[in-house]
């Protein structure tokens, strides 16, 4: 009999930011596939009899390419088992979801998302202060720092208009160009730049900055990701540029 | 003694799609304040001895204005209770956290943000398509159809960039206007528009439709909101016009 596969999203960290439809999930797994991004306390709800497999990167090692990971859950799941696939945040949000649904349907494997609390919400959380802002920041562009190798990097200034929130995932190692970008798109250097790295869990570490400094205070406190950088463009921002203008 | 305030995303609508902590609040809450959209199967997890205190609108009758929302639970807490401010989705993607916020805090009311799954995650989760597709689309845009009484609409065609996923929320309404501005921006007619609305209950329905054919077929299927409607320009989409052209 075959199998199944669920791409469970596992939250941002913290063990009790799972949704119940992920534990259940965790907990019915015959095997887990989890990446170097889910923390501990998430991997000790499974049972004992699941089997545990990690597919990310260890010091001196490799993780595993994309095209392995669908091979070996395909196969699991043909074998006849429940395989778990947990990815950290939400699967549908930088999660490679769509490789791993492909390769489920090609082999006419049953397959399901389990969505999670992304990120961005969960930093958001921490540093009490929502995501959009009533009559500020009406939208909110989730956006990466790093792109599939060989695509241009994003264009990070053009999403960066104003009455936007703009969440930046993966962006650590590209704090040099975002600042580049924002300020040749005629944002202030003294902007607010706010990151969160390791949101909700234990190691989570906060800091306010600004588009001028971030790269020098990043560096000096040694945050380090994941992390989520925050820099927002309200409307009256807006309004008052234009005023000067 | 003081109590406090607990701003809970009670995620789309399915109740095992609650976070662990989200339960965890909801069932020592003293009271709960809920809105319209909370689905009836997250209520029911509230133990018999929780108040729940209806804020949304009934028919015939109107939702409370925010400031009463902000007023009553500052009182509630202030004398000593527990309160959780239930908000479907997560409480920082158009959740009017800002303003509750504002007031605990001019109170002296500690107050903590519980993040949840958005309707986006959902409504992907739902239909099987992630909200970012890796070389296609790397940015997600979540934009909403209804602003501030008196603010300018969104301009949903220059939010949709190409490598782009837009999501927008409260927006089926705005039909008519989303048609034109995203048709004004250069998008095809026959550009694929999908629509979960109710996403993960009970009630959820799905349309798969194009940006010229979504108003009749909206109408001709009686969908109704609550709903995400999805558009995506992808980065190959860009290259075939810039060939054409």
């Amino acid at each position: 009999m075959t199998g199944s596969i669920s791409l469970v999203g596992a939250g941002p960290g913290a063990a009790d930011l799972l949704t119940l439809r992920a534990l259940d999930r965790i907990r019915s797994a015959d095997v887990i596939y989890f990446d170097r991004l889910i923390d501990p306390a998430v991997l000790a709800l499974a049972g004992p009899q699941v089997e545990m497999v990690f597919t990310g990167k260890e010091v001196g090692a490799h993780a595993w390419p994309q095209d392995r990971i669908n091979a070996v859950i395909v196969a699991s799941a043909r074998a006849g088992r429940n395989v778990v696939r947990l990815k950290s945040g939400d699967p549908s949000v930088f999660g490679r979801a769509c490789e791993e649904l492909s390769a489920a349907r090609a082999a006419g494997i049953p397959i399901e998302i389990v969505p999670g609390v992304t990120a961005a919400s969960a930093a958001a959380a921490s540093i009490g202060r929502p995501l959009t802002e009533r009559g500020e920041t009406d939208n909110l562009v989730i956006a990466t720092g790093t792109c599939r190798p060989g695509d241009e990097a994003p264009d990070w200034g053009a999403l960066l208009r104003p009455g936007t929130t703009l969440a930046l995932y993966m962006a650590m190692g590209k704090l040099a160009e975002i600042e580049a970008s924002l300020i040749a798109a005629g944002l202030p250097a003294d902007t607010v730049v706010e990151i969160v790295s390791n949101a909700s869990t234990g190691r989570e570490r906060q800091l306010a900055s600004t588009l001028g400094r971030m790269r020098a205070e990043v560096m000096a406190n040694g945050l380090k990701g994941p992390a989520i950088i925050f820099v927002r463009r309200p409307k009256a921002a807006a309004i008052a540029l234009a005023l000067i203008a």
